[in-house]
């Protein structure tokens, strides 16, 4: 009689993507289908039917006979289009599921629950579903980008502020970072805890009561258990905990990759061309481009998650026990925002497995500023041999020279008397000022 | 050869609403679908190999075989799929219009256009198919509403500020002000100017010269004009007007028709009931409800608009000459703002045609606040005959014991003997201070 | 030496809140305002310089004079205007700062730190203030709504949903659930891990190390120590997980309290009056107005909130080692947050502490459907006695004759001869029909 | 007597604007500080006065005494905290005006007006003088860009999409469409009617009528013009057109600057720096770099304004005649939006003015991808030679030569016996593949 449904197949496919090539034909698109939440609509209705059974008051073969019916047997679209008259689409969902038990069970469909009993539970299947997904494809990425950090503790490159060349960096303690980013996206992911829905009209069990169940939280408790859902301390249709703490959570999720992506995208520019993905997308008309495509579908998925979650934290304000507006606004940001942060980790996890790095161009890049790239070391290290101040004019008028003459800044303080007693290749070489890099690097990645 | 397809039959139906039930099924749902993304887009190449005809480039006969090629003989979850590569549909799009016209007509298709020509002229295609019901629907609505605020011109009810009475206003000034909104909605929305989009890789229309374009801007006009959408002045590839326009017109649209929706939610509950749907919605677990369906989904929309709204803002920085993910970030959100508004404006049809006007219930509730509705013209009459002072005094002191002892405040100032010569009557009649609503609603009918 | 500085003085006011009632005078406004930013600035740079002594690169007398200069000591107005020119105000204020502590110590002022170390802790700071505020407001709200939830616990009330009346709750387990959304709030809020930032020019400690760190890691968590703010894992630069955590903490704490506001609002309406703020605020116009200002301004909280919210999750793209504008993006609505949050809070704490609760009037609204409410109930009730379908018609056919006559519907169904073996009085009882809302709300209010 | 207050001189200074270098110290931040709403409301509360000496109801000097009181008069933090009583900050500023001009004059102080229709008319006024000064900044930023474009109408650079090169276009073009863009913004932002309010408590005037008025839609239109506002159809307390419209306009020109700031950003990175700000930003730690500040503030604020201008949206949806928060929810948001956008066009100005064009750099990039940036104009020319399908494949084969061996793709196809009558220089010469881009220009600045 039990059994989690949590294993079920869900439905392939996922219409309506044309315009969504971030996560056209992605698991998480699938997973949030019409089909997908149909499906889960149903699951919730079965679960609802399995648990009055262990009570007593519902017949087994009736609760078989609900769990027996498929979102294939029923048309979505149809239920859709009815769902216009009460608003949602639960209860013409009710009336095909009755419908089809047949008489002899319809009665004991969808007993003593509400609407929304049955969409917040079904969004919550369908969200546990889609997390999962996607807190799999953030590990797998991690693990990925943990390989590249390691493999480039030391790999040197340009650290850039505000788009400027600012002091050497590592391309490792690049990749720790972003690989950091993902795991915080994870653990808020994997943390939001995602309870079953169940309170009546109102949300005080009245109504599992008039039906006979003598303990009305034990029935919510085998209900949730049903779906392997948590518990919910209290009904929350208008205290919408989850929902908020999923938007929290998946927009950290699109933000997280997001910083990746931005960085691979500006790597990889033309110009600066550290970085390319594995396998660039074409163009319809230049035949020679390679466009970092996952890059440009993640970044654009971090463009629109924050404004799904505010509406979604807007929700929160929920009027009485269901509100008229705030609650209806949640479904279809809650999907978005599900297959976008999951369409964007399935790419994250293409990104950063098939990512190339060129070494090369990153130590070539470390000469553009003719050595001014360390500048902020000689700062450092010439006050004590020659004064603070005169340090300073000296540096400034030297670098000056090395811009505008076009030479290296090692060469031009070499011919500095004063300098002659240090070792100035060492000083101006960008790979040896590094800092902790490595050292953070190693420490970042012993987070599992 | 020519022909706008402006009027083209959309093809109907619109998979995935099954979480939208407030545009499940709409007109706007199906000029948004898929299917008429993927027409549009079709229609754009058609246009574009039309255009090319008239300059002697492309033989009349590929332009027909490019026009007969219809969505319905291509799979559009098959192009949905095959984006991900290339990061938007077209790409595959053109290969697969390519073959269906065969070798002969091929070689024409596509010509010196880039993806984004072809993509932001179909969603330029859709929005004005779209924008083009909304606007009659927010006439339609207004039409209602005007028929209905010339009727109750002159009914009285308390107007509440902050949620509580405060002075009486009319129906009449309520229904012409949303009127005034939804008005306001069509004029910008209505106002939004949609050009063609065709710049060619870089928005230089060096492709159209290559390709023998003797006058490209020539060219450019009569694609726009085959497509029934202005010209542009300048490719508009990162300069995006058209799209910042529809998501400020449309949020408009939504938040206007939410007004609308919040007062009839407001007015519709049961404490007050001075409104109610012309259908309103059942319950899956309440038989005797009836629920402000049309202004619940109205309001949902309101309250998802903005935020989708504020994507497309901003995508405006989009760097480049075609950004690495503004520009991917709004195809969703600008197709769900139409969505909603058109949705929302269908459901506003339906309210503002549906709406039953409980005269009675507004006149009884004048009387809530036993007479301190008018305390505010109270105040301003006995200053003259009292002093400013007393007349306070014993207007707060006559509002507490009305109040403590529910009495009608008239009944308490009629115990007054300095007030004996005022006509207290007609003073403290609700019905009687109105102001200027009458002239106010004439004034606002006055618009068309 | 030592001494966390988190207990210090924060400079009182707070210009610039005249269009902000809803904070203005509040302690989160007093934290958060410039001087408050600038004292924080300031003790992030003595903090650093403490941290430098214990590792003898810096003379505890340098970092006594740091330390020693206040706030008040500086023009934050002439701060914020040279702050344009390098785009941070750090930049002024390190010179203004080695200024005042003379040519011997100003040489250890900053000493290997970039501006967005100071910045960032400092707004860190300011938070964890401001957040213990919060917390503290938020515990305080949830004991007074305890209260009321224990001293309500049976007062019965309509459940309303979709703005009608629905079936029977309690006030009691509405303010239990209302304290559980802030008991939500609190924890997230307080669970948000608040780290200082030190990473140097690029976030690799490089700069520190050539000032003669020998263990930068451990210069790291001495500086974070003093300020008495988490030792950050990784420099976080651009890995902006605190501000993203912060600012889901900050909406959801909106939310939170919104959702009671907007409860509040709702049943304070003239109409309605089944709650009362314990002061209301008055009118500019209307003398006898009582209005809900405290649920008004955190509604007007809960509004905002999002919105900047989306800002700052949108700001975890942050390209590079320091990004151009995601940054910069971050610090006033990570400020306006704060102050949103916290100044609904302390409101909060006057709505709860104050609310006045209306039992008569919430009884007499539950006869307002003429028996309706309960209508759920007996259509589970009648069933067994009269079969489902008779019971369905029977109900129907009553309902329609207590809407349409005025009556009770108990009257109208003591007249049906079929019904009277049951205990009519009991089932069309509604405070007979508040299922488990008594177990529900102990059960709620067992959490701490 | 009369005299408009547009022309009078806003209290210079801005506190607060310590995290706000984007517009600190601007007269955009200046016209929208606390003294300058203060003075604004002190304006419409004078304006209302000598609106009713005209209809004879007010003595001049009333009138005079009300509109002598300046807003350094009074102590705008003391109002800021009283308002938190009413919530707004009208009702303690009325009991402060009437005190200051004496018992004599007080009466007349704020007579028929409600808090709303002060302070709405008080933000339109600000907004009016914010509007002026951007528009007149985006007006001179985009002279500034006229030169620069028609300077560097035919200077070539690499047009770049989704980060990668394309082919060739002008740095003229590109500098005519951030104009066009600032000309949208500033044609928008212009044209957003900015209406005068005045009510009454519901918006009916009956205040107005109560007090004597004969024609009170005749004193609201003389208001409107003291005000130098337009005059309102309808009041507007809950009908937001001008706020909406505002919100539009205003994120629309935060989104344009931040296009053109976008580009400069990218085009001034360290590999390319083929721009760079006039004069740019210092750093704290590395005394080498010349941030973009100003492209850096600009990009800030254009992702600030997109979530404001959606709270703004969202407060379209006030219900009854004023709202329990979305009223209250408006006035930080427009005010920040002024100041973002205002403080942005400011910044524009001094990007655009400034603006260094290194048109050496840009040639030299158009080598950067060995001639392929070429390549679709070798597809299409080669096509009629060889034959679409065998131009196709060598143009492939050539181009991967010439990548990988680093030559030249002009040298390569030299080798190519096939293309020897072709003149190949010509062909591969990216200067002479800018197509239309000239004449786009001329176009383009064409507009005024």
């Amino acid at each position: 009689m039990t059994g989690s449904p949590a294993g079920r197949e869900v439905p392939p496919g996922d219409p309506g993507a044309l315009l969504a090539p971030g996560r056209a034909d992605s698991p998480a698109s699938s997973a949030t289908s019409d089909s997908a939440v149909l499906q889960a609509l149903l699951d919730a209705e079965a679960a609802l039917t399995r648990a009055w059974v262990d009570r007593g008051a519902v017949p087994a073969a009736a609760a078989a006979a609900v769990s027996a019916v498929r979102a294939d047997d029923l048309d979505a679209r149809a239920v859709a289009r009815a769902a216009r008259d009460g608003g949602n689409p639960v209860i013409p969902l009710v009336a095909r599921l009755t419908a089809a038990v047949g008489a002899e069970h319809g009665p004991y469909v969808h007993r003593g629950a509400t609407s929304q009993d049955i969409l917040d539970s079904a969004l919550m299947l369908v969200a546990r579903r889609t997390r999962d997904l996607t807190v799999a494809d953030l590990e797998r990425a991690a693990t990925a980008l943990g390989r590249l950090a390691a493999t480039h503790r030391d790999t040197v490159l340009p650290g850039r502020t505000l788009t400027q060349h600012a002091v050497p960096t590592t391309f490792g303690l690049k990749a720790a970072g972003w690989r950091s980013l993902l795991l915080d996206a994870r653990d808020r992911l994997a943390g939001v805890r995602l309870p079953a829905q169940l309170g009546g009209a109102a949300g005080t069990l009245a109504a599992l009561t008039a039906f006979g169940a003598e303990d009305p939280q034990a029935l919510v408790a085998a209900y949730a258990h049903e779906l392997g859902l948590a518990e919910p301390a209290l009904p929350w249709h208008t205290l919408r905990t989850p929902v908020a703490d999923l938007a929290g959570a998946l927009a950290f999720t699109a933000g997280a990759l997001g910083k990746m992506a931005a960085d691979v995208l500006t790597l990889s520019r033309t110009e600066i061309a550290e970085l390319a993905e594995g396998s660039g997308g074409g163009s319809s008309a230049m035949p020679h481009k390679t466009n970092p495509v996952a890059a440009t579908l993640i970044a654009a998925a971090a463009r629109r998650a924050p404004g799904l979650a505010a509406t979604l934290y807007a929700s929160m304000v929920a009027e009485d026990e269901r509100p008229a507006g705030a609650w209806h606004a949640e479904w279809e940001p809650l999907r978005d925002l599900l297959r976008l942060a999951g369409g964007a980790a399935e790419q994250g996890v293409d990104l950063a497995e098939g990512l190339r790095v060129n070494a090369d161009a990153m130590r070539e890049h470390l000469g553009l500023t003719h050595g001014l790239i360390v500048s902020e070391r000689l700062a450092v290290e010439l006050a004590p041999v020659l004064g603070r101040a005169r340090a300073k004019d000296l540096l400034t008028a030297a670098a000056r020279r090395a811009v505008t003459e076009g030479r290296p800044l090692v060469e031009v303080l070499g011919e500095e008397p004063d300098l002659k007693d240090l070792d100035l290749a060492d000083l101006t070489d960008p790979t040896r000022y590094t800092g902790s890099a490595g050292a953070l690097t190693d420490r970042a990645l012993e987070r599992r």
